[in-house]
């Protein structure tokens, strides 16, 4: 039995969602200035910013290495303006800042933040060479074709809704997805082992197995340090210049997603590289940070390659088309999961037809030799099908799609019999995601409260922030890496200054 | 010249985005025991049952008397369920919970909380005759048709999509809109007269004029009172058993609605009583408040009546139909308002046409003899709107709609020449909008933080809490006034207990 004086730990003596006091502190453990919470790309671009703008930098990381989320992912960076990255113009695309702060704009959906995308496209060619400068290896070349990420180790791909409607109509449409250099999938890695690698080469103390359990406030209502939990105590960590939110969304966090993001729920495969549990949100929350656009997520539905599948058409429970299938698969994916009674097909004709490479295993719902046949095996309303596919083939041979403004590229009729229709029907669906709602930022990183002003001392970059990335029909491959690694080095060098 | 000893006003000395600490209050200049903040409807409701409780109560209410946003609404409440409400079960519906809850549900939307709708089911037939008792009138009778709002003094109504596709498959519909008596619209007002006089006369203390600055927090991070501002000073109230936070939502706040709500930026018409602008729930957030569902909120286009218009039918710039007609009007507007390009019209033909009764200026952007006029007109896809009617009115003549599952009462084929299509296109629309994000709570009231715990001496109720209503698509009318009604009195008495 423990004796009276061992008291008893309390696991939630603190908790992300409420602030310690400065009363609360009874010594100070650990002393920096920036002190960076997550080794993602948003924390190592901060920790490496603050560093060179001459801040003792410390870095906690909750995994026993750096990398977050961003390590697992493709390792895509949405780049381009200033008349184009030295890897789009040597492959022969211009790019002006203006084409692609309007797609920005546009991806951005009602509440894009023009600041931080005006911030973003003036800067985005340097970024890309300043990544190069950190080592982070791009070989240089063009990849064609519509693919979901490369599993070549070329460069430059589309990576968006650029070519599509209504994209195309008002922005000069430029490939902007530039992948780290790496055979197959996961240029992430590459990214991520080599700007985790310079932060630590330029002097970031970075402790792993480091778990933030909470903001500190002095009585000020400024913030001036974290607890946290690191070699299985709890240690207290002064930062005389700031705080820096870089912990990642919360895709993982179920009890989050049904309270803030419940159209997640219906996505099954969770993007995270293991810690997106919203700590990161909720510390900041607890200390007067809005959170923003929490309902907006990420989702996709891998149904190409085969690119050749793009030239098939969607079809809900009306038999009616309801999206221009060769928008970017995430935008295409949210209308499938808007449909009523979670109903949508793909049509395909034996031509175009090919088993999706990265799930392979689809539900064919209906095979038939006329339209006719598939329309009744979907138990369709008679006709609707029909009258879809028919005018859909009229117009594609003339190469046009007046209603849904699909490009000519991948207009052709739906003619070759078999004929089949391929279920993204929501028991047969499997949708990848990753939240997108986050803290209230300036582009300088301040997190803002409720009145919209800043709260001193702290920061936030990332998935922990709602960056340029925040409506899930605008989502292209590489913006929230673009984001992650443009905004953290803004915020390390707001916080170090 | 001011004296060194005066100090300069700070105009920002205290802000709803940032608690007041107790360390920096310098006395208490009011005591009580159940602090409400707003005196509409929930307000109203908390205090009378924090009263009842006996708690000492007293009330800050902005503007110069009580009835916040409620007393200029049409006065009608959702309610029904255990059978059936006395003025159901007198006119021949019957109600069970089982049935409410159900569409309480689906009203809800994904992030529905099955928590609060079956308190709410359980107990809304009691609350109906609650109302009743503390003097609110109603007539009694039953208005049968389609209405926006009673004109007449009648109570109950179909005020909602209960018998419209899909609701009428899950839930068996009953009318549930109860309209407190009143010759023409504006029975909130009654409502409120009654609600707020009953908490003066149980002994609330009310203070008219009295603007809540922000929230105090004690050393345990518990909330303890409010600065305010009365009598043109700011003064510092203890409030011993809790703030309940009944300050409506911010339908009037631009800069909120653009950060949180920019959907909404797309509607015109405010619904409020004009403070809504969103103090209540910055104040919530400040201390650590979670708000949710922020993005969403109800939105209108009273389209009708005459009813008449019901039998029209939607079209987009695709020429096709979105939605059934005859789902509540507020659910109508929201798939209007998504429409590519803004582009949406009503399609009428002769004999159903009449100037909508609210708004009887509305464009008509096409008159024609045949259908295939009217669709040239409006620039529409040739062949587009044309196989739309078609298909429409073959079905509508064997009362069916296959398609969007309108009820047979409102299908009818457009047939009587002249037709026209009457524009709901962005530029010419005219969209109704309140906010229903809000604060987390329990049904108690208790308001949550990140993490969905609650934060001790902190409650919320109507439209500064996210409640019963939350998923614009869902709203039926009654849903914010029933929610903000019978959750005000369950937190009044939490917060008394």
């Amino acid at each position: 039995m423990k004796s009276p004086e061992t008291p008893m730990p309390h696991p939630h003596r603190f908790s992300p969602a409420r602030p310690c006091f400065i009363k609360d502190v009874p010594h100070w453990d650990l002393d920096t200035d920036v002190l960076v919470i997550g080794f993602g790309a948003a924390g190592a671009c901060a920790a490496i910013e603050a560093r060179q703008a001459g801040a003792r930098v410390r870095v906690l990381e909750v995994a026993s290495a750096g990398g977050g989320s961003a390590s697992w992912s493709g390792g895509e960076v949405y780049v381009g303006g200033s008349g184009g990255t030295s890897v789009q113009r040597a492959n022969g695309f211009e790019d002006s800042t203006e084409d692609l702060a309007t797609y920005l704009m546009m991806a951005g959906g009602p509440g894009a933040d023009s600041e931080r995308v005006q911030a973003y496209a003036r800067g985005a060619e340097a970024h890309f060479r300043w990544l190069q400068d950190q080592g982070v290896p791009f070989k240089g070349s063009y990849l064609p074709g519509k693919w979901i990420e490369p599993t070549s180790d070329d460069t430059l791909l589309w990576s968006g809704s650029e070519q599509a409607w209504p994209f195309r109509d008002k922005a000069r449409p430029a490939p902007r997805g530039h992948t780290a250099q790496f055979k197959g999938w996961g240029g992430g890695k590459v990214l991520m082992e080599k700007l985790c690698a310079r932060a630590a080469e330029l002097g970031a103390e970075v402790h792993t197995d480091s778990r933030a359990l909470t903001l500190v406030l002095d009585e000020a209502h400024a913030v001036v340090g974290v607890v946290a939990r690191m070699d299985g105590t709890e240690k207290f960590i002064r930062a005389h210049k700031g705080v820096i939110l870089c912990a990642g969304g919360f895709i993982l966090n179920k009890d989050m997603l049904a309270r803030f993001t419940p159209g997640a729920l219906a996505c099954n495969k969770e993007v995270s590289g293991g810690n997106d549990d919203g700590s990161g949100i909720r510390m900041g929350m607890a200390v007067g940070g809005a959170a923003i656009h929490m309902d907006q997520f990420f989702a996709t539905v891998p149904f190409f390659p085969p690119a050749s599948l793009v030239k098939g058409i969607f079809i809900n429970g009306r038999g009616e088309r309801f999206i221009n299938e060769d928008a970017y698969h995430g935008r295409v994916a949210h209308y499938v999961l808007r449909q009523p009674e979670g109903k949508a097909w793909l049509l395909v004709d034996n031509e175009i037809f090919g088993r999706p490479v990265i799930k392979p295993d689809v539900t064919v719902a209906a095979v038939g030799e006329t339209w006719e046949e598939v329309e009744e095996e979907l138990g369709l309303p008679p006709g609707s099908l029909v009258h879809t596919v028919k005018t859909f083939n009229e117009q594609a041979e003339a190469g046009r799609d007046p209603l849904f403004h699909k490009a000519a590229d991948w207009l052709r009729p739906l003619t070759q019999a078999p004929f089949a229709a391929i279920s993204y029907c929501s028991a047969d669906l499997e949708a990848h995601a990753f939240t997108l709602g986050g803290l209230a930022t300036r582009p300088g990183g301040e997190v803002l409260d409720g009145d919209g002003q800043p709260i001193p001392g702290l920061f936030a970059a990332g998935r922990c922030a709602c960056g340029l990335p925040r409506w899930g029909e605008g989502y292209s491959s590489g913006l929230s890496l673009g984001d992650s690694t443009f905004f953290g080095r803004m915020a390390g060098r707001t916080a170090a200054g």
